[in-house]
């Protein structure tokens, strides 16, 4: 279980400028070497900081590619912790709410980056793979109860992504501009359907 | 409107053959040079036929995209047609359906192409709005008779585009490997929700 905040070994100066640091070293390594090609060293070389720094702040390089990358500002353990903290009928007007939050804050750029890195290097569909299915979409669907765990966290990706690729990269109108509550009320509930609803033939 | 089968202007020799080199040329251009860098001249050029075979075989250049990268085996006017035909309740299943069954054919390369072309060239996302906004999903959405046709447009959009993503690019299992049925079961009545239902806040 990794952590968002670090565990403070002593008193460090400009500990903040390292993390920011790793963050943009982060981005571009990712962007330009895929999720295998950026070694925790590499990362750690470009920001100009000793390689356990990257343990220190971030916990692992799944937590480095969440926040770098998928700008998320909390780790996946923080964030299926938020998702869950309400009604269950509920989950998935705040999924919508909460991906929306941290990508309109950021103008979807690095959404865009993070598609056009998975088209170009396997690993990153890896690392997507184990973020969506693993470690935010399947243990909703797992708290929620539900069966068909798999399905219902690979059929939430399609809505998620789908909506990102629409908002943030084709930039389809009106879907690219509208407020986050006509987004919720549209998206939320096929997303609720998805977790809790019935999707048997 | 543009028809898939050409006019015949007198017997061609070999006319099946100039189709199948300009669809092969089209591939490789537009996802090169993106939609507007890919000029009718050069694919003609490249398939080493005459620009005006173009008209000829495929009546624009958007029909010509379709069939090449989407490889939809018809021209927009009659693929909304085909998902017209039948009770409007089942719109979303026969557009899983649809789309699954041309994608799944050609295991969805052209589908990755198309997100790669995407994410590097502006001209893509234009053509993309065209096809899937103006001339699909809005006219279907027009056609049940319903508000808010260019919201409910892209909304569907999220949903395929999202779909081909983690089927064909992401490749996230179950999903890249679960039969069209269950496909349709788990995400029809979500587009038919995009389509028809109630999306207010």
């Amino acid at each position: 279980m990794t952590n968002t905040e670090p565990k403070r070994r002593g008193r460090r100066a400009g500990g903040a400028d390292t993390k920011t640091a790793l963050l943009d070293a982060a981005r571009e390594v990712f962007v330009e070497r895929g999720y295998e090609g950026a070694t925790v060293r590499s990362i750690a070389a470009k920001a100009g900081v000793d390689a356990a720094m990257v343990n220190h702040w971030f916990g692992s390089k799944e937590n480095l590619f969440a926040q770098a990358v998928l700008e998320l500002p909390f780790d996946p353990v923080v964030l299926v912790a938020r998702l869950l903290d309400g009604p269950p009928e509920e989950t998935g007007d705040r999924i919508v709410r909460t991906f929306i939050a941290v990508w309109d804050a950021t103008g979807g750029g690095p959404f865009a980056a993070l598609v056009r890195s998975v088209t170009s290097h396997e690993g990153v569909a890896t690392v997507l793979r184990e973020f969506f299915l693993h470690n935010v979409f399947g243990k909703l669907a797992e708290h929620l109860g539900e069966d068909a765990v798999d399905l219902r966290a690979t059929l939430c990706a399609t809505q998620i992504i789908g909506m990102g690729m629409v908002r943030y990269v084709l930039r389809f109108e009106p879907l690219a501009s509208v407020d986050v509550d006509t987004l919720a009320a549209a998206v939320a509930p096929n997303l609720q359907r998805y977790l809790t609803g019935d999707l048997t033939p």
